[in-house]
């Protein structure tokens, strides 16, 4: 009786030690994973849209349900800078997409910090920079030079997300051009793009006041 | 009961050893997992060159050591494109920088398919275009329309290197601009632009040998 007591117990601790060590690992890895892992998109615009019976190109439409329409397209970015709670940085050649730079200008108004770069060209002053320096957002551009742009096209948000690629915040990307566009949380990317702007902003001067 | 005593322990020594070893498994795949980190780049150009003391603007030198050398950076996406084994597919608005074309010439000439898209500007019949079509490069351009543009930059090489950003591979871009490049093998970005491409491919026209 003492030797069965003896070997169960010493059992039964070994099956809850295994026990309890496999679920702790699985627990682990299961949170470990869920941690690390990330969210990526991809989106592809074509000019595909002109041959669609939508009408975006002329009234932004949120839910549109024509295929390959650039709206539902851009909604993505939209929905990235919803998501701010803090600040959005944005360096981008141009802005003069309406949706976005609407979303820009409600983000300034619930009190997210804005800063944006754009390059010295004749967007400078487009309604949606002069829109933006009206209600305060801080703008930064190029020194005057003849021979360089400020081409870079990505935007930070709350150090969180990274919207980046090819693509101009204009009409004309959005809905005329063949472009790409990551949206991603991937810390790899956010954080040299992050050190990225912060040089650049550095490095370029306020857009004055007319 | 000594019998029944000894088969309960061997069996659940057994079932221990399973659960240790199950355990050490999972702990040894989560740090496998961890070996293969993925490598990812950022480059940020911008024109400081102008400033500092090297040549590279006019005669690229691979070795440059002055700071913010843009051809250091470049650097990064020849040795990128000196990795192929089988591919590279590149998608630009436009080629005209001369160390990157003759990297792109050195790959087809050691047996690397090439595949190129670009835009449907002046460019198409820039040196490097004619230089790529005469050795039989495949060259795809978007049909001829007034008010779009192919404007992705991004380029894959073997399906292991996705090379993308607002820089388009001209001398420009890589000696004038502010611009950003991503280097990555991060399997995350690289499948759904090896997608995008192939839709570009089927969507662009070869340029016809003049």
């Amino acid at each position: 009786m003492m030797g069965y007591s003896f070997m169960s117990s010493t059992l039964i601790n070994w099956i809850c030690i295994s026990c309890v060590s496999s679920s702790l690992t699985l627990i682990w890895l299961h949170y470990g994973k869920k941690r690390t892992k990330n969210s990526t998109k991809v989106l592809f615009y074509n000019p595909v849209i002109k041959s669609t019976n939508c009408n975006c190109r002329n009234s932004f439409d949120f839910n549109c349900s024509s295929p390959n329409c650039s709206s539902i397209k851009t909604k993505e970015i939209i929905l990235c800078l919803r998501k701010a709670k803090k600040s959005i940085d944005i360096c981008v050649f141009a802005i003069s997409n309406k949706p976005i730079s609407n979303e820009v200008v409600a983000a300034h108004q619930r009190g997210i910090l804005i800063r944006i770069i754009i390059s010295n060209c004749i967007l400078v002053y487009s309604h949606e920079v002069k829109m933006f320096l009206e209600i305060g957002i801080k703008i930064k551009y190029q020194e005057n030079r003849d021979t360089s742009y400020m081409h870079n096209k990505f935007a930070i948000v709350d150090s969180t997300w990274l919207i980046q690629g090819s693509m101009n915040w204009t009409h004309q990307a959005t809905y005329g051009n063949w472009e790409s566009v990551i949206i991603t949380d991937l810390q790899s990317l956010i954080i040299p793009f992050s050190i990225g702007f912060e040089k650049i902003w550095e490095k370029t001067i306020l857009v004055p006041i007319t």
